[in-house]
């Protein structure tokens, strides 16, 4: 039965600040028949990410911005519910960056299938983009050695979570901050970091981190920026590496935000700051998802998943994050 | 003739913000006579460097502070008049790190006897530290490519002037910053710099960049900090690389400037920020020398010494670098 009706998300209008419900609109398109090549599949579950938010924005940026009327872009795990290309067959589990849609037509030439004895969702989560991007921010970015300190920020959330478990394989000492009594418990529990603070009932994140870390900060891996990065600035040991992988305190100002001018630090630790994208790494993708795997099968990575239900719910689910709603990977549950 | 007395300046206080007159105090002591297997050495040019300001500041560095009543700590160049070691012989030029008095007496193991068929001077510059400066931190830092754009902020001083003719030697597209026409016209007609514009007398700097970075910014070598360098982060071409050679913008500071937070668009240029201390490459001084000296012969690196006469002009020589009084580098001709 060939469905008649997709239900998609498309941007409704440039938010100013934090988005809100009037941010996207729900509509409703009709699904054409399938050519030849073409696999028909429907999202099962669709990733929310922070960074979304800079997708929407009109700001320069290393992707075009989704325009006004188009489809939110996302990743997602769907199931071949039609196929005309003899590679995929209906039931068939893949992962596709289908954005926020419940159908989507696919020429078989972007889509992955899902090993079906592994937990489909996890592509989305420990063995997708953000275990990906956990990887590759701080093994290739800061090549954390044996013995070395590392801190993590936003380290209850999907990347976070999986970075402190990585640099704990590697020996590292590995420091947390989260925001949330409920997330260090989780941190320190069930992920292996060996000290954590929750920075929303902490003033002085300074005097914390000297504590946790007394023999100094060798790598420092950036989630959200703002004043927690700042203090981290202040306490680098010389040759200490920061990735820069998100922003997420700052990705919602309407303007820049000022703080203060600490380049001079980088100069007294003979520091590196990086950016990167995940992205930039897809050729050494296989490999990389290999030995995330094995970690996972073998109980050294633990993830958690952040489910929330309904097609309807991906705003919301989404805004959410900016709040600190999730934790571990924010996924939505669509059929 | 053992000279019976030796001046020199110590550290009288702590400076709060700029350095003034009463920062050191000049003093007079006697002269020891020599030791076994020592030299005495007589200054002939003291170096003044922005990264002084550091060393008399109480702030945590790289290196232990200067405490008040010690000898201020700097390069020079000079001569030889009197030795009990056999590697030395009076009338010989020197390099010692013999900080800001006439007489010092060495050890002979931290002193490097000089080619007097070179200009002694330049080893206190070009040949010296500030070369040195240029080309580690150009070359390993940044490592640039040819056809790519090179932006350098006080293109006129000692570092940012070879780091310009560097990175023209290397192929690029060389753009430096400076804070006065005379400047602009020595670094453009002198230094090779393909294009430069006056700081002091442009209020849009981004845009005064983009004009002459048509194809946007892979390297930016930083001696400044500031507003300047806030320009540039959101110029950034994909992959590009800063290096933070000086941040002399905010050494006299009292307390941190603030500015725009700017480290998300490293995520969107996946650029890498790196400190540097030119100390950190002693074990590569030799060969690096050896080409810059090779350049210096051939023409393809100038120099400009900014010579100020006199002993007593220490402090003034000094304090003139965070106006910018000088244009390459500025020494002391003490005798």
């Amino acid at each position: 039965m060939h469905p008649q009706t997709n239900r998609q998300f498309v941007l409704a209008a440039r938010p100013n600040g934090m988005p809100t419900a009037d941010t996207f609109k729900l509509i409703e398109t009709p699904i054409p028949e399938l050519k030849d090549g073409e696999v028909l599949v429907r999202a099962v579950y669709l990733s929310v990410d922070p960074y979304m938010r800079g997708r929407i924005s009109g700001m320069r940026s290393y992707a075009a911005p989704v325009e006004v009327g188009q489809v939110m872009v996302g990743g997602g795990v769907a199931k071949v519910v039609e196929s005309k290309n003899p590679d995929f067959k209906p039931g068939d589990f893949v992962d596709i960056y289908m954005g926020w849609q419940e159908y989507s037509i696919s020429n078989g030439k972007n889509i992955r299938k899902l090993d079906p004895s592994i937990p489909v969702s996890t592509a989305e989560g420990v063995l997708g983009m953000t275990g990906l991007t956990a990887y590759f921010g701080l093994l290739d970015v800061c090549d954390p050695k044996p013995g070395e300190t590392v801190v993590v920020s936003g380290a209850a959330g999907a990347v976070g979570s999986v970075v402190g478990q990585i640099a704990k394989i590697k020996g590292c000492h590995t420091v947390g901050i989260a925001g949330g009594d409920d997330k260090v418990a989780w941190i320190l529990e069930e992920c292996g970091y060996d000290a954590a603070f929750n920075y929303k009932t902490t003033n002085d994140y300074s005097g914390r981190l000297k504590e946790l870390c007394p023999q100094g900060i060798d790598v420092y891996f950036d989630n959200v920026g703002g004043p927690i990065t700042d203090a981290i600035f202040g306490l680098l040991n010389v040759g200490a590496r920061i990735s820069i992988c998100g922003q997420i305190s700052q990705y919602n100002n309407t303007r820049l935000e000022m703080g203060p001018r600490l380049l001079g630090a980088l100069i007294v630790a003979r520091a590196k700051v990086q950016g990167f994208l995940v992205s930039d790494y897809a050729s050494r993708f296989g490999p990389a998802l290999m030995e995330l795997a094995g970690w996972v099968r073998a109980g050294k990575i633990k993830y958690r998943e952040d489910i929330v239900e309904g097609f309807e719910n991906l705003p919301s689910a989404f805004i959410g994050l900016f709040s600190g709603a999730n934790t571990g990977k924010r996924l939505v549950h669509v059929s």
